[in-house]
């Protein structure tokens, strides 16, 4: 199916379904001893079992089992702050997702304000409906602080999809191509990109050991010519092992790369770029809906391995390879931090799916039977 | 099956499902092509067309059929202030039975907080998921104030079902009630309880034009003996007909009532507080999980009419009864404020429902397969 065939049809069908997730009895409702059980008066003693003991509510409600997934609607995707609402069919399919993979029974929360002190506190004002938070498509540089504030006070975890789970699946995919073109951590890494997902695949590929990145963003390459620059942004150029050099042009930094990772927007990249790049280049190329290059075209610029984010070409490079798996290890184990060892273990375990790597298949699909078990293992592992 | 028995089996029930509703995708992700109609790229010319068009949210996701129940776990049934995480059963109950008797997706907010102003302000900021708002077991009188700004403050019908869905279903089986023992809408009525549910009773009897009432609270009378009365228990007792004898104890109100209806807490009256009512006494013990005095006891102080708000005894007055239409009604037709019209005009539908009320049949059941299309045109008709 082409693109614009896709296009027609995922309209009609989400507007014939009205969208895609529903909210479902798990019991019976046909009796009025149905009602009396499930309802008033036999509700009432399983509220007083959770008074008398506050974490029945894991054995006698779904919470245990319960996720909120959150966005301020200010980066959907690749399309930028479209707000909450326009937001939504994201969501719905995310949670449609959590369901059918990982039988995670998780919400869509749309957040009426992008004010950070705002969202801190309403997220906590809600936290008892779930026990994870996973955010959606909330811009940098808010959702550092974001995460960083409501990990320390909310007692469940907090995942932002956009930072971790994309970090997570790019060094998974990362790990095995470069087992296909024989490279080590020695790689030299351009990151297209310095938003949440950008910030967070230089802080994870740092964390594995491989230090030798640039990041750009839409203002030219992250360097110390950019004397404006704070914050992660900053942080991650001073980590950095690379020398970046100065340019308001991203594509300055291509020659001598080995690695390009995409995760800014569509069409940023040409074949002419890509042929500036080291041999056996590998390009993740990872913006949605329109990828920085499409795969055809970094194939005629001697691109070796080429992967995106879409469910349509091979090689999916996406977030949505990691959350079901991960969060079914954070319910089912009762973890309230995603630390580092935890992101790694994870990229390992998925990259440890395909044991010989090749370019046309280096990464697992996310219909693999075995995928999601193998990452709740690993997170539970790596606790 | 008696309380004992429907007590432990509403435990090992709650246990054995891990509570009561799940999150359910409404299409199939079984092929990379689902994922990239139903996910990326697909979604995002879904999220595009909301853009250009903010009311397409409602044909493209399931927002239009989503409602919030809602509560901060300060009047859990009758059994007080016991906090959100007790109040969840209750919560997924009500959620089951949205969707089972009005195929709605009604999902639980359990708020971590029980200050007006956080409260309000965290309904606000989670607001644009929903379509409208179900307010439930929020205390008074903080309820009136949240109801009251909520519902200038949002553009999505707010109802808070302890008050209208309670004083909605009593007026509907009090019409039929007094059809049955011939008197007219001069009866003398003694609320038992002076909370959401007593304070929106008399709101709504005063409004249908049965003014003879009087109110009690745990400390007696609503009379002008109490002179440290304000709010809106002064401003009912104000706007009664009735004068209320001044006492410390509620029962000293009984004697020459026609009526008794009581939504206060469990075991408040005995057989002989019931003989002191009039003949052909009307008698609504609503208080769940167990009555104000049961139905066996009341007969013996020879009530006529008697009905409870629990699914194990006959005549259930339970705003469960009215939830599911009411709010279809305001979905369906995109109304957003619960006026005093509809809420009599509900009433008068769901009492129509009963062509010859008698003492044992004068209210319908849940299970009416018409109920919720009665109530759901009565919205529409009375807009």
């Amino acid at each position: 199916m082409n693109i614009k065939d896709i296009i027609k049809k995922s309209l009609e069908l989400h507007k014939k379904t009205r969208g895609k997730i529903e909210i479902k009895p798990k019991v019976s409702l046909e009796t009025a001893e149905d009602l009396a059980l499930y309802y008033t008066p036999g509700v009432a003693e399983v509220c007083k079992k959770i008074v008398e003991r506050p974490e029945a509510v894991n054995d006698y409600t779904n919470k245990k089992n319960s996720v909120a997934i959150i966005t301020d609607g200010s980066a959907i995707l690749g399309l930028g702050n479209i707000g909450p609402e326009a937001g939504l069919p994201v969501m719905e399919g995310k949670a449609a997702i959590f369901k059918r993979f990982a039988n995670i029974d998780a919400y869509p929360i749309l957040l009426n304000t992008q004010e950070l002190e705002e969202i801190i506190k309403t997220i906590k004002n809600i936290a008892p409906t779930f026990s994870a938070i996973n955010l959606e498509d909330i811009a940098a540089p808010g959702c550092f602080e974001i995460v960083k504030r409501l990990s320390k006070e909310l007692d469940i975890p907090v995942f932002h999809d956009d930072q971790d789970g994309t970090a997570i699946v790019v060094l998974a995919g990362l790990i095995n191509a470069l087992k296909v073109v024989g490279k080590g951590k020695d790689v030299k890494i351009l990151i297209s990109g310095a938003g949440a997902a950008g910030i967070a695949i230089a802080k994870i590929l740092g964390e594995y050991g491989m230090n030798n990145y640039c990041l750009c963003d839409s203002k030219g390459t992250i360097s110390e010519c950019r004397l404006e620059l704070n914050g992660q942004k900053k942080t991650m150029m001073v980590k950095s092992a690379a020398s970046c050099p100065c340019s308001n042009k991203c594509t300055d930094a291509l020659p001598g790369t080995d690695v390009l990772i995409g995760v800014s927007k569509p069409n940023q990249f040409m074949k002419e770029d890509i042929k500036k790049m080291n041999p056996n280049a590998v390009v993740f190329a990872l913006a949605n809906p329109a990828p920085e290059i499409m795969p055809e075209e970094a194939k005629k610029g001697s691109a070796k391995i080429i992967a995106t984010g879409r469910s349509d070409f091979p090689n999916q490079v996406n977030n949505a390879l990691v959350f079901p798996g991960l969060f079914r290890g954070l319910l089912d184990s009762g973890i309230r931090k995603v630390t580092p060892e935890i992101k790694i273990a994870v990229a390992e375990s998925i990259a440890g799916m395909i044991k010989n790597p090749t370019p046309e298949n280096f990464i697992p699909s996310i219909f693999d039977k075995n995928l999601v078990k193998i990452i709740s293992d690993a997170v539970k592992s790596a606790k």
